[in-house]
């Protein structure tokens, strides 16, 4: 046929990766997966696109000039945005057939058309976890969250990172006793202090009413540090009565005190007053997750408890706590990096069969044979120079060639031969296994 | 607040699991997966969303009008309705990194805006394998298929099922000996003759301007049956000379003796003549599965030889063979036939650690011992009555509550109860992993 060519591309934004890179990425996802696993989330799956109404129900802000939206036939569809809404709609759906408190992960693709700089992405897979209470959900579960934090990043192969944790009514308290009107606003300036750094944020705060004192108090405050221990006791002794403040210490104070029966070793969380999460629905903890040796990638873990989950959708009080994992970026972060620079073969298979001269059959029944015992086997079926089947096993980095000649067929051997060293041995069936089983 | 309450529900055609059915869903998912892995296909993973001139530079057809296609900005875009199309475009587009034969898999969804019926979705998981060559690809690859075939649906826990192969050539070499014009027609109308039936496909024929006499041969030639090498040796004693069928009886007989060295036994593969898949691209050999219990899902698994993959993209050569398991429908079908009624346990959690009394500090120390030694254990964090915890644990199927009273905290014990006997046993930590570990 004599088609007219269209050019092979994607679209900006989006990511995809060759096949060694896409093993990499599955080990990720998988690690997470089976670590939620691990603690008992369950896996729930929502469509990808939703109804406009359900996705928009909040409606406003930066959420409804970023999505995907389009009208197929007369209906009003949209792309989800991000995983959290699609969880409210499902648990106010299916709130009946669901058992509380409910504990869900989520790993799925979301889409946002953000501007398309580097590092940014416009289809990405968020990997999340909720504990939806009903009514309640104890303060335990919020104590719980940075060990599955923990789990997480230390599964992934991380040892020095840190979990920042705060608290927004511990934040909002201090605001109210400093009678600071919208607390809101001064959540978003602290929010965004490491990028704009404290000047600008100085200033953003002057220009927005308050007094030299007030945010003086308000960098004072932010800056206590310390031991976890240390910073409890220093705000303890700020003795400031108001209620939400009182609320905010103790919940921080009983986290501190469980995470550590939940496994968290001391130095890896951290409270960090200036953690606020300020663009976010969250009402207490807070959660933001640092690797020590890539302080650029910023948070790579990052959540918080929320007190109604899904009021759009239902009049059930479903307050739950949450975090979530942007893998795509996390990813692509650490491929800058040169995270997996150092990392194992990332080639699934473990043997590749090489039939010489003619002996397909047994070359077929000798891989089959090493498969059945569960050695990821491969057999290059193609007629092609001795130099191309090898090429083949080293191109995609498969570590073990299995040669099969009129030798190896008459003596019912194999040929191995180490593709990382080159050294080959000529052995039976079973030490063909014990060397590729390794 | 007091918002409106938008009623969540979801699109219709659209598949939303409860947690059970999602555990049930994801283990067909990994069996597919490994199964693909075992055979060393490789894994990749294309943007859901791509541009319409990539999609559609096949154009006409069925595709066109059901595809989700909408404007973001001036971009034209569309959602993939196969994962064969971004397979040809991402071997264009990545070519020169890739190693050939390109084996791989892909699990994803797709998009296709059906008519809304029972059992048609439109977004649906498409599990398929690939393999690509570089100008040639051997016939053993065919042969290869139907072993991978096997292997899936034997590890899927089915032991009835039925390969159905075919070969276009074949096909198509004798349309020419009989000197029909438009073979293409005639298969089409044999494809879909277990649908409308032989009177149907009569008169559908005739009326295409076949003879009554040709039309006879048609269906004496579809019917041939019996084992497969009596097919083969009848369908050589038909000498036929035709260059198409004398190459596809070829390939036939190759296949039929090489699967047999892949594994698969006599009883689950046969050649049907009346294969044809009439609507897809294939031209060489091509693969039906059927479920002998369940004759009413029709083919769970399909796919062919094609002749060039890319050829809208590239002017590389790129002949391939795959395979393609609807997922989706799969598991609706099974679930609709009471295939998972007597399945085990859905729940991924094993032990369900109960603190009773005031012992919330040994019990998640306990919790955590379990969960470090490999046992997926989850903390009952509320306070409730001890119905309530029970009951969490009834009701998720969780197959082991662990009760933690004083006088288990005292003498470094835990109850252990097996929730489906009601049976229970008060033991130290070695005593509850042993019990638990199962």
């Amino acid at each position: 046929m004599n088609n007219e060519i269209v050019k092979p591309s994607i679209l900006p934004g989006f990511m995809e990766l060759l096949p060694a890179d896409q093993i990499q990425f599955n080990k990720l996802s998988d690690i997470i997966r089976e670590t939620y696993e691990s603690f008992g989330f369950m896996p729930i799956d929502t469509p990808v696109i939703e109804k406009s109404e359900i996705l928009l129900a909040k409606g406003g802000g930066e959420t409804e000039k970023q999505i995907y939206r389009f009208l197929k036939g007369t209906t009003d569809l949209s792309l989800r945005f991000d995983l959290t809404v699609p969880l409210a709609r499902y648990v106010a759906q299916n709130f009946s057939g669901l058992t509380f408190p409910f504990k869900r992960y989520q790993i799925g693709k979301v889409y946002r058309g953000e501007r398309n700089q580097k590092g940014r992405f416009r289809e990405f897979y968020q990997c999340d976890i909720d504990i939806v209470g009903h009514n309640e959900l104890s303060i335990l579960n919020d104590a719980q969250i940075p060990s599955i934090i923990y789990t997480m990043f230390s599964n992934l192969g991380f040892k020095d990172f840190t979990i920042k944790i705060n608290n927004r009514k511990l934040l909002h308290g201090f605001f109210e006793a400093l009678e600071i009107k919208d607390g809101a606003d001064v959540l978003r300036t602290i929010d965004k202090i490491d990028k704009i750094g404290v000047l600008i944020a100085t200033e953003e705060l002057l220009s927005s009413g308050l007094t030299k004192e007030v945010v003086d108090k308000i960098f004072e405050f932010i800056n206590i540090s310390g031991s976890n221990q240390k910073i409890l006791s220093l705000l303890n002794d700020l003795n400031i009565s108001n209620e939400n403040f009182q609320n905010g210490l103790s919940e921080l104070s009983t986290v501190v005190k469980y995470v550590k029966l939940f496994g968290v070793p001391d130095t890896n969380i951290k409270i960090d007053l200036k953690i606020s999460r300020g663009l976010d629905y969250y009402t207490g903890m807070v959660y933001e997750t640092f690797l020590d040796d890539y302080p650029s990638i910023g948070s790579v873990c990052s959540g918080g408890r929320y007190d109604n989950l899904a009021e759009y959708y239902t009049k059930q009080k479903l307050p739950g706590v949450g975090i979530s994992i942007g893998l795509t970026r996390l990813f692509y972060q650490l491929n800058e990096v040169g995270f997996f620079k150092n990392d194992a073969s990332t080639c699934i298979t473990k043997a590749l069969v090489i039939p010489l001269d003619d002996n397909m059959d047994y070359a077929i029944s000798f891989a089959k044979n090493l498969r059945d015992m569960g050695v990821i086997t491969e057999i290059y079926l193609e007629e092609s120079k001795m130099t191309k089947k090898l090429g083949y096993a080293n191109k995609l980095g498969i570590p073990f060639a299995i040669l099969i000649g009129d030798t190896e067929y008459q003596n019912k051997t194999a040929t191995v031969k180490n593709m990382l060293t080159g050294l080959q041995t000529t052995v039976d069936f079973d030490g063909v296994y014990e060397i590729v089983n390794v």
